[in-house]
């Protein structure tokens, strides 16, 4: 593996679960490997989960970490070039990634979208110049548009806990008061279209009517309206709020009736629901579902380890 | 020990103290009891020297060692159970304990009180929520009522640098510009208190009418309102600012007359003086003593290492 | 090797530089050198490439490190002596660095100047009292007057790249928005001096009049005020703004002229040209030159880590 910014750079997710769940019992295997290599993990972003089950993936491997929140302990970095750098930014993108390109062996970097312009977040402008300059394998803590080592810990929670053979997974629109980005369920859209056509599970998207995700996500995904419809006989739901693609970064529902709790699951399959976490009580999801045994969101945080450390040491094969 | 939270989670202080000091003859003798294993350092109120000494101790054991400022670097937590989570709180504590608990081994956790709600703060609520759900062990970087590390340390100070077998220790009150908690002379009482019963110490606390501290705290302790009679013959004196426990969390003295300095000092047994630091010079306390072999706040707060490194050592040996 | 805040702690640095690039090419080789050594990272002011070079230098030597973000993660450090500390400060330097030495074996430091007062700047207050309380070796990572940590690295990417057996050298002041301090130029200066003393380089500085540099530093360069003068014959290039010194913290000219780019670099012998960074495109130098083979500005910031390796290694051997 050569860099991991989305799905399309994994040949065979089947085959990276295997590789996942063996390391999640074997987690020292591996200590050597990272001797004398430095992972450099940069939020322009806050961070809790992905920080520090990366810094642990990367430990397990025995590599040494050094993590930089460039919004709070850096300075403000220009991404676009051909201008006059007289204002507030003080260091340009080029020069700041081949820095970083000079001290790390692997860059891991998060980077949100501003939500206002839906070609300069989907360009991934930020993300692709520090792969064009750092000149080093970058791993996404979440890009403007895609989460993917989320959604790699999102399949090996599901591998882990499925009762049937292809379990049916449905990605869930849920309220917020905050418009958010589609990032997460990006990924997990291109995750699951990638899993069904391995054969692993059978996928279904709904939402309200406008929410549509980017198509280039979706393909072979079943996308239906009506929640009832789609959580029935569902075997994992994923609730998660985004804002609107097509009317960019916008929300257009109010989000009543969209919130699971215990009793909307009666409907299902004794399903187990998914989160990728925070999750806002009783406003996303319901705290009932949360405290209760159908909760898989505590499990699933946990196996972002072992998503950061499969990733990590199949770049460190690489170098 | 599972857990320390208090001196309550403590069989024997005599015991810990010779066991911290012998670490402190040779620090490196358990770095295998550590290793693969991770410390999760939480603070959701700043500190310097608990973030350092900690961090260490940790090190010194071979631990691995993440340290998590979530006020900066993360978000703010809900702490409040049935709430609606519609407002500025993005993750609640449930979810933050549980996921912290996935990646850790053991959770060392610092969280000031309010002062304004006496019950909130003396129910330790944010710190029983952390050892209710993270399941894993928990230590104190100091809570809304203790701060046992600092303790701890001070009792180690007072052993190595004692010249009589039962020296006099006088907590007394200081003067501060700021209403401050009243977690390290609850925890310092408390430990004292029981450090008199093992027979290591006689233990005094003077301090103006009204900041009488919790009776919970002082059980044994001989209280005595005159500054001058109760620092007369004394061989320890730690001089602290506090606010007020039962006007809660206010300031009720303007302090006149009860800042120490070298003059004050004379009518003790050649006492020498403490302190937890961060100290204000010449308000809380005397730079002339600060500045004289008279005060040992610096090998106290050197003493930090060896009371967390204590307290690690013994979680460790039971997980 | 006690202590690292000027060239003047450094006996031959035509020897220093060789040991950098033998330690280059050998990075691991003084890996047990550094073993249960902690090396105390405090930043006063901001930093990227010091912070990570430095850290990175501490582990491939085997040291633990630990940053502290003073200006962010700590509180306010009162430096003056005498005052009744009832305002904004919470802690005096003279405990904050005498704890720091309780916990690490080494102490770098960065810490800007006001540029306000010229003296308490040119004094070095808040760096020599960290040297005088800690009671640790201190190394500077940029203290109000000097850098010198940038400038070894300057030192040793000529070396690397030089042509000819002595290159001339030339250090040529540059426009930018905000007045800067001093202390680059000062430590290159310094260092350039030393070098050209030793037979390494020739060196010349050029400015607009007004900018002169404190002479303790410039002893044994040549001063010309005139830039394409300065520029002929040039084999490395060193832009970098400065305020006045003699007009303190002032900036007196509008830069029109000052800035370099390849049009410019035509009147040299191919020079090569460096810069400390960070470095404000098309305002401090032309983006034409960063980004074309002239610029050394990538390798030059790799080579902080051979500097604060060969440093901390030095030290290292004297504890």
């Amino acid at each position: 593996m050569k860099q991991f910014t989305s799905v399309k750079d994994v040949e065979n997710v089947t085959e990276l679960v295997k590789e996942a769940r063996a390391l999640k019992n074997n987690p020292y295997a591996d200590k050597t490997l990272g001797e004398n290599k430095t992972l450099g993990v940069i939020f322009l972003n806050p961070s809790l989960r992905t920080r520090l089950s990366t810094q642990k993936a990367a430990m397990n491997l025995g590599m040494n970490v050094m993590v930089m929140n460039i919004d709070k302990e850096g300075w403000a970095l220009e991404t676009r070039d051909g201008v006059v750098m007289n204002g507030t930014t003080v260091e340009h993108i080029r020069e700041a990634a081949r820095v970083f390109g000079q001290y790390c062996d692997i860059l891991a970097i998060r980077s949100f979208p501003g939500l206002k312009n839906r070609e300069e977040d989907y360009n991934e402008e930020i993300f692709n110049k520090f792969i064009q300059f750092s000149g080093v394998p970058v791993v996404s803590l979440e890009s403007a548009t895609l989460h993917p080592l989320q959604s790699f810990a999102d399949l090996i929670t599901i591998e882990e806990h499925k009762k049937v053979q292809k379990p049916r997974v449905v990605l869930t629109w849920a309220p917020h008061v905050k418009p958010l980005p589609q990032s997460v369920p990006n990924a997990f859209a291109e995750w699951m279209c990638q899993a069904q056509k391995e054969g692993l599970i059978e996928f279904i998207i709904t939402h309200p009517e406008g929410y549509e995700l980017a198509e280039q996500f979706t393909e072979g995904a079943t996308i239906i309206h009506n929640q009832d419809e789609a959580l029935k006989g569902a075997d994992f739901i994923y609730p998660k709020s985004w804002s609107s693609y097509h009317d960019y970064g916008k929300i257009l529902h109010n989000g009543k009736g969209w919130m699971l709790n215990l009793e909307r699951l009666k409907i299902t399959n004794q399903a187990k629901v998914l989160h990728c976490l925070p999750v806002r009580r009783d406003l996303e999801l319901g705290s009932d579902i949360l405290d209760s045994t159908e909760s898989l969101v505590v499990e699933e945080a946990g196996n972002r380890v072992w998503a950061a450390q499969t990733v990590l040491k199949r770049i460190l094969e690489n170098i």
